[in-house]
């Protein structure tokens, strides 16, 4: 979190001017006392500096006498989806479905079954469909996501949502959704915080279950998107269709673009775990006033996957959490979050984790 | 307004099933009724049937036993801007200050004074520039609306607002909102409608002054939209520039598709004055459940102008109250708003009417 005064351009960390504006106290009993008073507004989170950043970053923004404070319409917070909010391994819940949806493409269109790359989609061969091109990958995007009208099109997600399961969980994939993320998205729309999705995934495909998974409305998913057509069917009623055709890649330097495009103002908090949020954070920290830019780090093999610097991989891979966007974050006073350290819980559906009581 | 069965497709008027299940009132009594508690939420408006409309429309949608309650989170309400929610005659104010900025581009590139189409507007002739074709038009557009950083724009709209006068009336562009519609805008939002500008005018152009003058916040303006390029200044900060590419025409059957990539869903109010307005009210008309659908006429040439079928003007004028349209609202259902008949005070600046009170 970062504290800077508009004219000096000195930044600070609003948990400590908050601290300091009550100098009998100390700064656990300040939450002592929040949570004695309100309840712990992050119970999955362990007592650490990435809980106490978030509550530092909230009790400044709402704070009216703080130099921290943020007016009530521009609590704008924006959140990843895929690996932020919710499981991105072993593959990106939307691709899962793209290539589970082949099927139902090709009994629609049968002479498309021995056209790569839908064989060897269809093949099942798991090798060989995780070596399939970018190229390849589009063409299946292309097929399954566009080409039918949009109540179609949500009508085929949400069916496949409640139907498919995680491999290794063996749950709905909505059932993913990391639950000390769920309570920050919670505490921050208590505190009047507007909360966006910001994520690469498909805008269509993701406001299909936001309301549902995490209490976002559609108009707060922003997402890459592609154009839809006006037009009317047999009994002249209007529909829109989706068409293959992309209006905004919603990664990288696409993520504050779209931001602009979506939303129109800067973020006051953002949240990430890889390379393509790397430009959302810093248009988010490069703001005026408190801002908090976190990133999380997946480094608990155990409970979830390790990947990124916790595993040592090269910088080469795209998308994920890399040492240099690590070393990024360090320099520049992001926040870090340890799913290992941090998080005593990762699903709603586990039992409370004892090490919240340590 | 519309009230449909969702399984028979009956189209019923809410402000009727309103008052049969209050069968010992009248509707004049409901009415009377609800404004001496809260007073007239639209005193700019004369009694009468688009009055009638709005205010059943809105208390159908609120009542949790009737069936026109229309759930708090559904509740979206778009409005086109020129012509809908501020004056857009004798041209519309984003031209206006486009031509009008012209001079401040030249001096940045003074290469452009001898070419065409800046020659012919630097001249100030007006029957010439009102001559200009739409591909000159569109070069003019380019140059003042792009090339420059987002801030920098913003800064650029803000002060030629300030200072610009119209031409009739010699006060600011954002004095010349209807107040009828303001009281439609309040009295939506206090009913938990989320209000939006759908606009054919430049969606950063709008967001400049949607809040102060509509108090509609930037993440609720779509409009015609351009893309921004995410790069960083000299000390590396980071940055958003305008850029002549265009991603939204948000115009004719650009405003439902404006509307689903924006809102993402649709919406239960929508109000326009043009042909460019058609598929948003045909696509917000066409959903389950009442709907209202309303379109301004601009009869009123003494307190405003008249233009469209109150003139006889010839259906080719592109973006203008056909009778072709006309014809489509009268025949679907929809209300066209009298600007003579059912408006009592236009302008904030104005005395209250005293057609209001006979």
């Amino acid at each position: 979190m970062k504290q800077r005064s508009p004219r000096s351009g000195v930044t600070r960390r609003a948990v400590l001017s908050t601290a300091a504006s009550l100098p009998l106290l100390s700064l656990p009993q300040i939450r002592t006392a929040g949570w004695a008073q309100a309840g712990d507004p992050l119970p999955s989170w362990n007592d650490g500096a990435a809980k106490q950043t978030i509550i530092g970053f909230v009790q400044g923004a709402v704070d009216g006498s703080s130099r921290s404070f943020v007016p009530p319409e521009a609590r704008i917070a924006t959140f990843d989806q895929d690996g932020t909010l919710w499981v991105e391994h072993p593959m990106y819940t939307q691709v899962t479905y793209c290539l589970e949806r082949v099927p139902a493409v090709i009994a629609q269109k049968p002479e498309l079954k021995d056209a790569e790359p839908f064989k060897t989609v269809l093949s099942g061969n798991r090798e060989a469909i995780a070596k399939l091109p970018m190229k390849d990958l589009e063409e299946i995007l292309a097929a399954t996501l566009t080409g039918m009208t949009l109540d179609a099109f949500e009508a085929q997600v949400g069916a496949w949502m409640r139907g498919a399961r995680h491999p290794r969980w063996g749950r709905p994939y909505t059932e993913l959704a990391y639950q000390p993320m769920q309570e920050v998205l919670r505490y921050l729309r208590a505190n009047d915080f507007k909360t966006y999705i910001v994520t690469g995934g498909g805008q269509d495909f993701v406001r299909v279950y936001a309301q549902q998974v995490y209490g976002i409305p559609p108009e707060q998913v922003v997402g890459t998107a592609g154009g839809v057509a006006y037009s009317y069917d047999k009994e002249g009623r209007p529909i829109l269709t989706k068409e293959p055709k992309l209006l905004l890649n919603d990664n990288n330097a696409g993520k504050p673009e779209g931001i602009h495009l979506m939303i129109g103002r800067r973020p006051f908090a953002a949240f990430g775990n890889s390379t393509g949020d790397r430009q959302m954070l810093e248009y988010t920290w490069a703001g005026d006033g408190p801002r908090l830019a976190m990133l999380l780090l997946h480094d608990d093999a155990q409970r979830e996957y390790a990947y990124g610097p916790a595993q040592g991989l090269p910088d080469s891979k795209v998308g994920t959490f890399t040492q240099a966007l690590y070393d990024e974050a360090k320099n520049k006073g992001w926040t870090v979050i340890s799913m290992k350290g941090d998080w005593n819980r990762i699903f709603a559906f586990e039992a409370t984790g004892s090490r919240a009581l340590q």
